[in-house]
């Protein structure tokens, strides 16, 4: 029997992937699904439905439910969480860059120092050197930053993009298992079982 | 010490208001909270950002996630489900006569017959007869459905939906612990475990 498999959908701006980030490695682990990591960015998708910012920024109840819904979750499970003016974060570095740091065994802990540094320390992740500390932090190649700029990267990102908005990507977290499709950190545990139940 | 509170703000035409509605009785009695139950309209609400339907309606990856979603959860939980082609449904006659409907004891049952008919039986909740049928399947008198008509009960869901906007409410099914909002069916245990801890 093979093992299950997920895919994990993220955006490094979103404040609800934080908290997915977080724990999804320990919960993974647990329930035995191999998780494939999958940063992409919801601008594309968000434009294609006619919004040019987060729908966070565009409906105001929505955003300030958003800001305090976040402070309570994080406060519950022990993670620091900063509220922002700059939201939401240019994020195509840290997802060019989250690519190729995934391919070794130390990129989930850059991914998660990249949550960290916006969220936790209320840094800014377009800034080249915050992601050069996420590398170092998670002992990556500095050099990273600078292959994240290659063509075959950054068409990479957009065919991801393109992918998830294809299997009906509206929003993130998201977790997929095969065809069925899960959206928000609520839904990590019951996408976890999903995945054991119809394991192959 | 006074028994800990919450209110329960729903909507009829909500499909995930028919999750909570369905389990929140037996999960508040558990839990020892004594919950008002506020039907409210989100046209107005809708409308007030912009919208001039459901936003499943509006954002079609919203919609079609919904469906499928609303699938696996009642599937989980042994309800029955029926997809519609009429959504959202025009929920006026049937909040109003809620209202006067949970004055009585049986006034919840009322509520669950009507997501009931609605989303189990794929029935139209605007016409008058089904209506008619939930409060006779509550036990209660039928001519709610004309004291329902009351100008003062018209003024009750139009105060009732003021203030849920005034609260920053935007979606339902939602639950208020003083100034507390949780939004969603999956907060449902969240929103409940607030009100045992913070009750006066």
């Amino acid at each position: 029997m093979t093992r299950p498999q997920m895919d994990f959908w993220f955006e490094f701006a979103s404040t609800y992937s934080y908290l997915s980030v977080m724990r999804l490695p320990a919960r993974a682990a647990e329930a035995g699904i191999t998780v494939r990591w999958r940063p992409f960015l919801l601008g594309p998708i968000f434009a294609a439905q006619g919004w040019d910012t987060s729908p966070f920024k565009i409906y105001a109840a929505k955003g300030n439910y958003m800001w305090r819904d976040m402070e309570r979750r994080c406060a519950a499970r022990g993670l620091t969480f900063k509220r922002s003016n700059t939201m939401p974060q240019h994020s195509v570095l840290a997802a060019r860059t989250a690519q190729l740091a995934l391919e070794h065994p130390q990129g989930i802990a850059f991914c998660q120092n990249v949550y960290l540094m916006q969220f936790a320390e209320g840094l800014n992740i377009a800034d080249r050197s915050v992601i050069a500390a996420c590398l170092d932090a998670a002992k990556l190649p500095p050099d990273l930053i600078d292959q994240a700029q290659a063509d075959a990267n950054k068409h990479r990102l957009r065919d991801t993009t393109e992918e998830a908005m294809r299997r009906g990507i509206f929003g993130a977290p998201s977790f997929t298992v095969e065809d069925e499709l899960f959206w928000g950190d609520d839904q990590l545990d019951t996408a976890l079982d999903w995945a054991q139940r119809h394991a192959a």
